[in-house]
């Protein structure tokens, strides 16, 4: 990686040095004012992600168009989250779009839990309307069966699975999908709830019970690595409550975040599904003992929602603030000059660094765009959340410095052009870190363990956080709360320690705290 | 790329010296024989793209389910191609599944070509059947206007850009999206004519027409380029007539590759479509001089009909035959042995080769399951269209050998282990070319040109190929010779040359020949 070793040393020693003058709030922003956090939350986020340009409103209800930007986002997600599924031994495939009505009806709870609010297609052709007015459908053109738009894909998968399985040499079977789904959600909100969204969802078929099980914790684990590692999000891992289970599951895995507002967001499930599906499929297998069984299943996903995640837990009232390595620019160079004389000679240096850094991987954008001037280009990319700006001038070039800014905490700095590449990979390193950190102790200053009902009242009230509390293990508890606060739990957490307790509610026994929270 | 410049040199010999033995069709593939070609090519087709694992029918009627073995060769699809647009200067987005009704009938001619057979959502809710009959419509959840699952995006995206566009400095903008689409066809087959299939779809805005002319034409050449050097198929380029244009387009231009069977497969298309979107949906720009001008559009698209191009283009009685660029496992490794200790000494050597080809980017499986015979195995491999195939024996763990299998050819040969990466390497790249060569070879000799109609009918009865005739130009000639032989002009082509002629069917003068064909 460094071509030398000296050149590391000094890059080791100059990083501990790092000291970042604060950053001047740029005034060019002023265009594309954003709702600060403080004021209005929800509005700062809604402004955010329509002005840097991530998705915006389409002409179909509840659906959005997810621009250039923010898909560039969610495909590094795509291809890191896909390169962890092939390592952990998962292939893709494709399955199709609609599911006839009558598979949902299969499975008692999982038609309660996705077969209500969802896009129907009852009609195969449209036809030109006899009075002129345009098209109109063709009534004589009705399905027999009503086809539903996919919500999520265990019903169509099982049934194919079917015809796949028929001896435990054809177990396991570890498949994922890329793929888009509709819930016809009533209230929706960009990337959090939206009717269609992206997603991935892995549907896998074992032979025994405690392989389904070590399955379905192996992917809430990836998810939590890839939260971790790459959104630079903090997640709790754990078990969701009866109530807050996906519909047809015996176990949901879940990985809960913690947004700036206090609000947990859940970001991604993992579903131990028991025998439900294949009984429901008639799915069997004949074992190595030659007896008769019905296969195990797991599914899991995690969608476009991670995107609302990312923005929410790390952005600013500048705009956004992304986690180097899901960047789709991680550099950007400005320069700045008067006349096309100081432009050649500072492009000169410019496109040298560029190349150095593009040698080590980092992607690099050079705006040398004579249409707008440096203090609205800083801007862009401060809204835009481009981890580093190098800004270079006639003086930088006579000095051979070049000014870095870290996006992140919003400093700055003037350092050598020597080696620069190294520098600003190592910085790159630094933010991703300091990314998660800030995320981690804001989530640590935001848990609260409660011993009374009114303890908890108080803390939901105030939205701090995550409040953790004893609970009985009830539906009928958890649903109280729920309606008396709107806190729900949002999960039972695998490293909770083992504590004798009362819950907060009813009094009752209790021997593990979970967490609740005003969720997303 | 070679270690040692002799272990190369000394390949390169050896490569020229390259002589196999005729391979001994396989008793094993009895079990999952296919229909020959020369019995019935639509059957072989059927059959194969079933028993090599790619895809299969779906309990929705036209939808296929696409498996993991047929997906791996679509995703090293997508990924060349995505590679190729963002180097010829695109980024992806996406746009929403549903289109509202209305829409379509704002393109008085694309109305006509897409919103007839088309998916239609009239429903977002069901209900339990008050008859306790499963699931029912939800009658009181009508949507006021009907949504249409997208059959191609121009309206929806061309609605967006309105919004995206309002100066010169907006423009060019170079979207592609990677989606499904659904168009309800009546007779479908696997990967040809799907009613739901995947593909993508370029959508470009221009300001001037000679920019959107340019970029259409650059795209069917990164088809073309797409097609001849990663699924190893020859193709011409060519102009479509007007008869067989996209609804909406002022050209049509298309890659045409010619099967097996003599029939011709339309593989790809790029279209210049004018101001014919913009000024439906009214999207107009200020332009350098301050004049206000409708913008220029461009769309392509390939799918994953492309599939069915690679499948029939090169494969065999046997079993698929892979290009080694889109092949999912390159190189299978299959160890002949009787006993575990034959079996330890031969793996030794197995995963020291696979290393080896690994370390030069070369996919590799080593089959060592102890449920499966080596003549079973030899015959699935051959099935799935896997480029090389090594065996190892005892003998040859003995004589410092291995077995190479061709899958194009069906040959095989004994050599030394020494090296044999870089054997396999340029093996790779020598069977890549030549099954380029042999469909180029196909394509040429099943390509003729004929003076009169009668030559016409004549080769088109025969189903011979390709059919290069002179034509007068218009619709009615071109319809007239659909009705009476069923064929259509596939192109005119970029390259020909020109020359004076007479309509094979009117007699009146022509300047250029086009190609006819019996078409997929």
């Amino acid at each position: 990686m460094f071509k030398n070793i000296n050149i590391f040393l000094f890059i080791c020693i100059k990083i501990s040095f790092f000291s970042f003058s604060i950053f001047i709030p740029n005034i060019y922003n002023m265009a594309k004012e954003l709702t600060n956090r403080s004021e209005n939350y929800s509005q700062w986020y809604n402004d955010l992600v329509v002005k840097a340009d991530l998705a915006e409103n389409s002409a179909v209800r509840g659906c959005m168009v997810i621009k250039p930007y923010g898909y560039a986002i969610w495909e590094k997600m795509q291809a890191q989250l896909d390169k962890m599924f092939k390592e952990t031994g998962h292939v893709n495939a494709y399955f199709p779009l609609f599911i006839p009505k009558s598979f949902f009806s299969k499975e008692a709870s999982h038609v309660e839990g996705f077969a209500k609010e969802c896009a129907v297609v009852t009609h195969y052709r449209l036809k030109n309307d006899p009075n002129g007015k345009g098209i109109i459908v063709d009534e004589n053109a009705k399905l027999e069966e009503e086809l539903i738009v996919r919500p999520t894909s265990e019903t169509i998968i099982w049934n194919t699975y079917k015809n796949w399985i028929q001896s435990y040499r054809d177990l396991p079977i570890l498949c994922n999908q890329w793929a888009n789904v509709v819930r016809w959600e009533m209230r929706t909100r960009l990337f959090l709830r939206t009717a269609e969204f992206l997603w991935q969802e892995g549907h896998t078929a074992h032979a025994t019970k405690e392989e389904a099980i070590e399955e379905a914790e192996k992917m809430i684990r990836v998810y939590a690595d890839f939260a971790e590692n790459f959104l630079a999000l903090p997640v709790i891992m754990g078990a969701k409550s009866a109530n807050e289970r996906f519909a047809g599951a015996i176990e949901t895995y879940t990985i809960e975040a913690l947004m700036q507002d206090g609000k947990a967001l859940q970001s991604g499930t993992s579903h131990f599904l028991g025998q439900n599906f294949a009984k429901a499929f008639d799915v069997t297998f004949t074992s190595k003992e030659g007896t008769l069984d019905y296969v195990w299943a797991t599914s899991w996903g995690v969608s476009t929602r991670l995107m609302g995640a990312l923005i929410m837990a790390h952005s600013d009232d500048n705009g956004l603030v992304l986690p180097p390595k899901l960047a789709p620019i991680q550099v950007v160079i400005v320069p700045i000059y008067k006349g096309e004389e100081q432009l050649t000679e500072i492009s000169k240096t410019a496109i040298s660094i560029k190349k150095n850094l593009e040698s080590l991987g980092i992607s690099v954008k050079y705006d040398n765009r004579d249409t707008q001037k440096p203090g609205w280009k800083f801007a862009e990319y401060e809204l835009k959340g481009v981890p580093v700006r190098i800004a270079i001038g006639p003086r930088d070039i006579e000095q051979g410095t070049v000014e870095i800014a870290r996006r992140d905490t919003l400093t700055k700095e003037t350092l050598p052009i020597e080696g620069i590449e190294y520098t600003i990979q190592q910085l790159l390193e630094t933010i991703q870190n300091s990314i998660y950190k800030k995320a981690f102790d804001f989530r640590e200053s935001n848990t609260i363990e409660v011993q009374t009902y009114e303890e908890f009242k108080n803390a939901i009230s105030k939205q701090i956080g995550f409040v953790s509390a004893h609970w009985d293990g009830t539906t009928e508890t958890e649903e109280k709360i729920k309606q008396e606060t709107k806190a729900t739990i949002r999960c039972i957490p695998f490293n909770a320690k083992q504590e004798e307790g009362t819950c907060i509610y009813s009094g009752k026994p209790s021997k593990q705290r979970v967490l609740f929270a005003i969720a997303y």
